[in-house]
């Protein structure tokens, strides 16, 4: 098998646990297998040159944040390459440029292009297990690019596509997807194994273990996605196709998004454009609307809702009394979304229903409702939210 | 005119300094010169990155060790065009390999071969500050590689040369070249100007402004390099061609250096080969013997002496027992090497006497004597060294 490994700022946090992922590596590669290591840089490292450039400047230059960033990579490739060696491993450290990430030239945010495997490949023939500095490519110019932030992972899942690996694991601090979070139900049970499109769904709720970016780019190139913990053995869960889950589970977990407001609009004059003006203002704002809802409302004008994240509501709400579509506005910061994530959805029926029942057995009132086709979320009051989440839970027998 | 600045670890040691050096970067680019900017790692980073080397493997690989070292330089200079930016200069920051260094592929130790300049000239064109981080380059097949010690101060001098530079300029924490220790005598002076021959002796001979693989470069490529500090304005000294230095003093300055031992045979027998012998076993050992000097004794017989550095004096005693080459072998740990350089000496007779006299007539015993063209070194006891090199400067007049 050939597998890429991607461990994360905490997992190389110190010298001990770069040891720690060394050995980890050795393991990996006794079983037989062919490493490729993508590294992020030893955690505080990137903060730390961040706030050295903010100490000369609020904007510094995005060329030269690239060069000051990626050497955070560098550093720890060189040391996990170091540690290998000495354990009498043979292994090779190797650049963004010399891994062959060849990206575009936006500075920060670059996204990889192409990857010239032909170094990776040369070592990996060679027996080496091959060591990579994760978040950083180059151009096709030879300038230094950085990907953004959770750029190692995308590094790692662009690598494993290229490579046509058998397995990309992530390796963070925790053990992988669970059912819900088990700070509010502590019975929440890890997932083997999840669909990229449900993945996808629980990381647009918030879930933190992987960034949409990366699923988006592993279920794009059909990489076989692994997170899991550095710091134990556990299994972990694997984000693959659909057509690999065997037996499909009609809810695989509940989400709970508590940074969300709502603003409403009642009695919106029915004309054409309304709606369009009030969703550009709030874009050309930066201001990312979730859920929107639209009703006719009793005398026909149109009742119009939608949410905002928490931090984002201050000003949307500002954007909205300038604008003065309505005079009947809301504003509500008390609420949450809960959310309901399974493909078996498609096939079965009476989820939806299943919900609201269980919400109703608890009087909560459900105050917004959106689906998609592997997805209910409902908006309740923020009070009730982890109620919520625990009776759902409980609904769909998600413990078993 | 085009300046090539270079900034050592000190001068950029800390985020206020680095500050500072943007001042005098850009006062430059005031005055109307072309700059650019060659900067070391901030001081420390360098040993610490070593040490985390160091805690996995007490020899690591040079070809790791390269790509972690060079990630320091990178670092200074982006943050120096970061700064520089936030001032309203231009400013772009080029890694060793964006600044067309090419080396050889020696890791940890390479030689510049050839330095592709496009780059840098395309950027000075545009008006730009070009900062480059010193101390590393690229091999054809791009490998990262370093320059080893002091690499910083070499890359500036070839990039001098390949831009043909009016001036390199080299910062450091000392105002330049002294025409002897001031710590030894206080009314020492700076010396204005001296040729490469000279502090090429000086090098040697343990001044630490410059190390000898600089200036060597600076004489190849014909750099006028001037040597200064950055925490203050003074002038500093240039280190240029013979012909350009109008008035030649005799004698330019006066080098102590203690840390010299020496070792004496007397009787060797005088048969071919026992010099040869004595001296290869010595370099074989990697002891640097420094002067030697050989005389024919009384009876025949040969007497030989030589020196080498006081810490390599145990090594170099063991070898000689070991090698029985004469029954009279003497040690002494105690000596110092007073010596006296300047390029005069070549027009001027009378110099050496001169030292002889004034050693003599403070009652201090020559025990060796070295010539060169330019250089007078005298073994003299340790404990009147100090006396022996004030003695010469004044005899000398170099104070005034």
């Amino acid at each position: 098998m050939l597998i890429v490994q991607k461990y994360g700022g905490t997992s190389v946090g110190d010298l001990d646990r770069i040891e720690n992922v060394a050995k980890r590596v050795a393991k990996t590669k006794d079983r037989g297998d062919d490493v490729v290591v993508v590294v992020s840089a030893m955690s505080g490292e990137t903060n730390k040159l961040i706030s050295y450039a903010n100490h000369f400047s609020t904007n510094p230059s995005p060329r030269e944040m690239d060069i000051l960033l990626s050497s955070g990579e560098r550093v720890t490739s060189a040391l996990l390459a170091i540690a290998l060696k000495e354990m009498g491993y043979d292994a090779v450290a190797l650049t963004g440029r010399q891994a062959g990430i060849i990206t575009d030239s936006i500075h920060t945010k670059a996204r990889i292009e192409e990857i010239d495997t032909s170094k990776m490949r040369e070592n990996l023939n060679e027996g080496k297990i091959v060591i990579v500095a994760g978040f950083q490519g180059i151009t096709k110019n030879g300038m230094v690019t950085t990907l953004g932030r959770g750029g190692s992972d995308l590094s790692a899942v662009a690598i494993a596509g290229a490579l046509k690996a058998d397995l990309c694991e992530i390796y963070t601090d925790v053990d992988g997807v669970y059912t819900t979070d088990p700070r509010i139900v502590p019975n929440a049970k890890k997932i083997d194994k999840i669909s990229y499109d449900e993945m996808l769904e629980f990381a647009s709720l918030g879930a933190k273990v992987l960034q949409n970016r990366s699923v988006e780019l592993a279920k794009k190139l059909n990489v076989n996605l692994v997170t899991r913990s550095s710091f134990n053995d556990n299994e972990g869960t694997l984000i693959t196709k659909e057509e690999n889950i065997m037996e499909k589970p009609v809810v695989s977990g509940i989400a709970l998004d508590k940074n969300q407001a709502r603003i409403t609009l009642r009695g919106v004059s029915d004309k054409p454009g309304i709606a369009a003006k009030i969703f550009t203002t709030l874009a050309d704002a930066n201001i990312n609307v979730d859920m929107i809802i639209q009703n006719v409302g009793e005398d026909g004008s149109t009742n119009l809702g939608f949410t905002v994240p928490e931090n984002e509501f201050d000003r949307a709400k500002e954007i909205m009394l300038d604008l003065n579509a309505s005079k009947n506005l809301e504003f509500d910061k008390d609420i949450a979304k809960v959310s309901i994530v399974g493909v078996g959805m498609k096939s079965h029926s009476g989820v939806a229903a299943k919900a609201f029942e269980t919400l109703a057995a608890e009087n909560i009132n459900i105050e917004m409702i959106s689906t998609s086709e592997i997805k209910i979320s409902m908006v309740v009051k923020e009070k009730y939210s982890e109620l919520a989440v625990r009776s759902l839970h409980d609904a769909y027998e998600l413990d078993k």
